[in-house]
């Protein structure tokens, strides 16, 4: 009996399951490693951030994932060092695992970079419990606004913000300003939703800069007709509980949020790569490592350049799914001893949201903004929420926050619950 | 102009909720004060506890319920002392709220009777957080099992002890045993759910003691019908991370959960009223408080006598509500200078549910168990739930788990979520 080849895979994002579900019917057996239980459907995150849907709306057990791929397994632990001279994976909770083929698809972190002070007071959103906590500080902030007394303070409760001016930035700010006008407007009664104020910061010349010019502008002129204030050029250089600084003007903001800025996170010990400013590995062109071809890296941990590019892909799901898909295939012509391909990324094109009916979609040389872009927004968003039953729980969710103006998932959770001293 | 009389309720639990909801006609002004922000449906917290709700689908904001009750305003707050002299509340984070009136309705919390130290290692189920914890043990409980290579340590973590035959240790036991045995079997490769043990410890002589025998027997035969082993005049002795005691027995686990015991969740300061052992204020015939008849104090909060009886009416969501509609009317009466009334408490049944299809219903005379009593339990369940949107997703969700057999809300979340060293 010939012994099967081990293939591990660390990390069960958009990457890490392509190319864990890739492999189904290849005589490998696969072991995906997470820290988490959970695949996240990392670009709703935002919506629950805003309280309009549940965590586990946007989440699902990897395990459920690969219940029917008898060929995978999956272990909850964490990858603390790879051995790549013995080519095992030494877990934390678990003896180590030994491998043929491994991928690491372990994915990004927020980054502050350098100014680590700034996480504890300018959340950034990459995770459930990231998620959590801002929709906390949000609604706590309007709680806090309507019991104070002093208008001062008060309007400084109502400000909220959103450094950074990505798709992610563009979707904070202008959820920030629905939520102040429409969800909570009625509910209060010492407050004026009209008092809120929503400040997006990028530091660049424009926003959504990834998308053509004439994109920025609509999306800048959305926002601005939601109440939303853009600024660029606007270079942070301070944040403390009370607000940020922008050079010498004071912005005093009950609730600062971060948006600007990701970074590879934090690769296991030993892997021994070569990594660019933000911590991604240099990899070949055919994902792997230059010292290891049986190590490969892919979606957000790598940084990968296409010939004659300057700028290594951008880090959104559609690379990791791609270099997934492309990987197994590697995998499948190292066993049977065929030569290595070139990976080649298929942009489809990108898109952002920005509120209730908006959105901006650029596909090539077609730019949608307005409704249209955002109903193709809505459609490729639910067509790609992995699990049928979260589809169908989140549309839903979304037909009822429209027809209603209502969010479902309102909750203040952890453990301070009333905001004293916010 | 005529001052209108401010009405402050502290507490946003079921019978907080309706004395304020009773008093929306009235020329009163309402204040309901809570620590919380939302609204919580305890009698379906199990199922957020055991992944198949989301917490948003039994918590709602108390700003919406009250959203458009004109004479009704919410603060997120928490109510440090009660100034009875000069007839205010004293709040952490606001200025002092006068009263004319004062309904205190703060409800229970879990007691360990005296063993403060088995809080860490026995959660209760009383609050949103408490049911994300445990639901966070029992998942982990099988994940750590899964990478266990020792099979005394993996039979350990499946196995899982729930002390206390009321109704909640009741339900926690049931869906345990059908978490184990359908939701998660097929997702395992490493464990068998055949070997997932389930115990639930009563100390007194038979569990639901608060229904007729032969519930409480049918309940016992349903139970070990799908696994549970049920232990009557089972005293824990000790609890610790490995298991419990039971006198000299050792019964090792890696799950222990605690449904034996509540009491009054503790009262402001300054309400200097007489309490029983458990906490609760021994209020009068009309709910008020002895000495200050401008208090009341309501559902979980009070030990309400009804004449000759020896124990106090039991702590559940009907006499809440009921007493919180009562002195609404009492508040009325006051106003008109009309004399207090005695209340009367209607018990309407109660009921619990065992697990997929099984439940106990009594209502006086009418016994029912089995799958007519469960679809009574969900009928009741769903009637009562008060956000009618939320009351949609819950079928929703209760639909999809009962048919699929699969949970919507498996999320490990929280700072440890490979749940090393657990």
């Amino acid at each position: 009996m010939k012994l099967r080849k081990q293939v591990v895979v660390i990390g069960g994002g958009f990457g890490g399951l392509a190319v864990t579900r890739a492999l189904a019917r290849e005589a490998v057996q696969v072991t995906l490693v997470d820290r988490r239980n959970h695949h996240l459907f990392q670009p709703l995150l935002y919506q629950v951030a805003m309280a309009g849907l549940s965590p586990a709306e946007i989440a699902v057990p990897i395990r459920s994932v690969l219940r029917k791929q008898n060929n995978a397994r999956v272990l909850l632990a964490e990858a603390s060092r790879i051995d790549l001279a013995a080519r095992q994976v030494v877990l934390r909770e678990a003896p180590p695992l030994p491998y043929h083929y491994l991928v690491v698809a372990t994915g990004s972190c927020t980054s502050y970079f350098g100014h680590e002070d700034w996480r504890q007071v300018a959340p950034g959103l990459k995770d459930i419990e990231d998620a959590v906590e801002i929709r906390r500080r949000v609604l706590l902030a309007f709680e806090a606004a309507e019991r104070e007394p002093d208008p001062e303070a008060r309007l400084r409760y109502l400000t909220f913000v959103v450094i950074g001016g990505g798709p992610t930035g563009v979707e904070l700010a202008g959820a920030i300003a629905e939520l102040a006008s429409y969800v909570l407007a009625r509910d209060f009664r010492a407050i004026n939703p009209e008092d809120t104020r929503v400040l997006l910061l990028e530091g660049g010349a424009r926003i959504l800069n990834t998308f053509a010019p004439q994109l920025s502008d609509r999306t800048l002129r959305s926002l601005a007709g939601m109440g939303v204030e853009v600024r660029t050029d606007a270079k942070v250089t301070r944040i403390d509980r009370e607000g940020i600084f922008l050079g010498n003007e004071r912005i005093m903001a009950g609730t600062v949020l971060w948006a600007a800025g990701v970074a590879a996170s934090p690769l296991p010990d030993g892997l021994n790569a070569p990594v660019d400013r933000a911590g991604r590995v240099l990899v070949e062109r055919d994902c792997s490592l230059p010292s290891n071809p049986e190590v490969f890296c892919i979606g957000d941990a790598a940084a990968f350049f296409t010939e004659n590019d300057t700028a290594p892909l951008p880090g959104v799901s559609p690379v990791a799914m791609q270099q997934g898909r492309f990987v197994a295939r590697q995998i499948r012509r190292r066993i049977d001893a065929r030569p290595s391909e070139t990976f080649v990324y298929h942009d489809k094109g990108s898109m952002a949201t920005i509120g209730r009916s908006r959105a901006v979609v650029e596909i090539g040389q077609v730019h949608l903004s307005g409704f249209i872009a955002w109903l193709v927004w809505l459609l490729v968003h639910i067509y790609y929420l992995i699990d049928f039953s979260n589809r169908v729980f989140v549309i839903i969710s979304w037909a009822w926050s429209y027809l209603t103006y209502r969010r479902g998932a309102r909750l203040i959770t952890g453990r301070d619950r009333t905001g004293e001293g916010t």
